[in-house]
């Protein structure tokens, strides 16, 4: 499959056209950014680490019934995927209080929720991706009704397969962002990455932080705790 | 009715006992607060028009079957109210964008919203009372499922009495926020005030504002505008 012209360049990854017209190749750069890209950095090794953590979820996810976008890995920095339009929300899907839920509801980061609990943002960075409920989405006719209940539940039904497997390594899933976008058909498919980029993901026993918030904070080496859950992932 | 012990004082009213358990009386003070109450003026005749203001518009809704803790207007700044646990979760409707809705959104204030929406806010003091969603308040303990439903229920029942009403006499009823509390056989009963202070009024023709944005943006005479709508309404 030949690289093609380069569609779209987002912080941590560049998309570009294959001969295949449904399908994509993305490549995972090396830039890490926070704070709506307030901080950034170039972190060598950062996208091989993501390209392959991602690979090795997506993978586990189809193992148990939910179809992403990912088609294979190419190289240790490239993938292939099937082509969507981003339904512009993230998800955000929470076990434990942690930012800005820890904040917004005044709960000290690390107690754990009553229930896992779901949050959309709206996916524009001009405006910081606010937090917004189901009628802002309503209003802003970026998704119907049915696909918000889909997302919702594809939110739950992630959580609850990669929960156990993480949990099982020693890792525990605090929360995660997941975005979605529509096939050529107009099914709603998961879409983009799940990395240490996209969760909160502490060490089991000493709650070490093995995520981007290691950057965002300045807690230490990024690659160092991004290769622990990539070999913990059984990944390489 | 003789006014008992102070059981409350918030920034807008004074809460007292009465000889009948059931009863409370409330008292409007011509405190002004804005920004969470970072900024604050004494205004005097204030606390009448609200009071006579919430007398009004609870007694429109009464005729048209939307019950409240409303029970008598006593004096010009006095009134009497069933006593209810005020449930704390402000349910905000919206008609036009103004104000959060428009920066959250992107939108320019005063343009129609594609249809009325509601948003839940968590009354927090401390925490800036923080926009939230379904999932937030359950895991808060602060609202069974049924009462979310019939909160977000009863702001579109009030918003589709109230906004003709505003109508008849050239305002535009752009949002307002409304609060709850559950009386003493559990059942949910519109409470607090609904005034001014707690609604985005503005004039049909000139587009002039007459609520507390006068106040919030430095626009002229609150009590000026205040009496536009008392007056308008009927009131004195």
């Amino acid at each position: 499959m030949n690289k093609g012209q380069l569609l779209y360049e987002g912080k941590a990854k560049r998309l570009y056209a294959t001969d295949n017209e449904e399908i994509l190749f993305v490549e995972y750069k090396n830039s890490a950014t926070a704070f709506n890209g307030e901080k950034k950095a170039e972190i060598e090794g950062k996208g091989t680490l993501n390209n392959r953590i991602t690979t090795v979820i997506f993978n586990k996810l189809k193992e148990h019934g939910i179809d992403s976008h990912f088609v294979e890995q190419i190289s240790d920095h490239e993938q292939l995927v099937k082509k969507v339009d981003i339904i512009p929300i993230e998800v955000v899907v929470r076990n434990i209080a942690a930012g800005s839920l820890a904040k917004r509801l005044g709960v000290e980061e690390g107690t754990p929720l009553k229930r896992t609990i779901v949050e959309f943002y709206y996916k524009d960075d001009a405006l910081g991706d606010p937090f917004i409920n189901n009628d802002h989405i309503d209003i802003l006719g970026i998704a119907s009704k049915e696909e918000v209940d889909k997302l919702y539940e594809l939110g739950l039904k992630v959580n609850s397969v990669l929960q156990p497997i993480f949990e099982e390594v020693s890792v525990i899933l605090v929360d995660f962002k997941l975005e979605f976008g529509r096939d050529s058909e107009g099914n709603v498919l998961l879409a983009d990455e799940i990395s240490p980029d996209t969760c909160r993901l502490w060490d089991a026993e000493t709650k070490q932080k093995l995520d981007k918030d290691v950057f965002r904070r300045d807690l230490g080496s990024l690659t160092e705790v991004y290769e622990i859950i990539l070999s913990r992932l059984g990944g390489q």
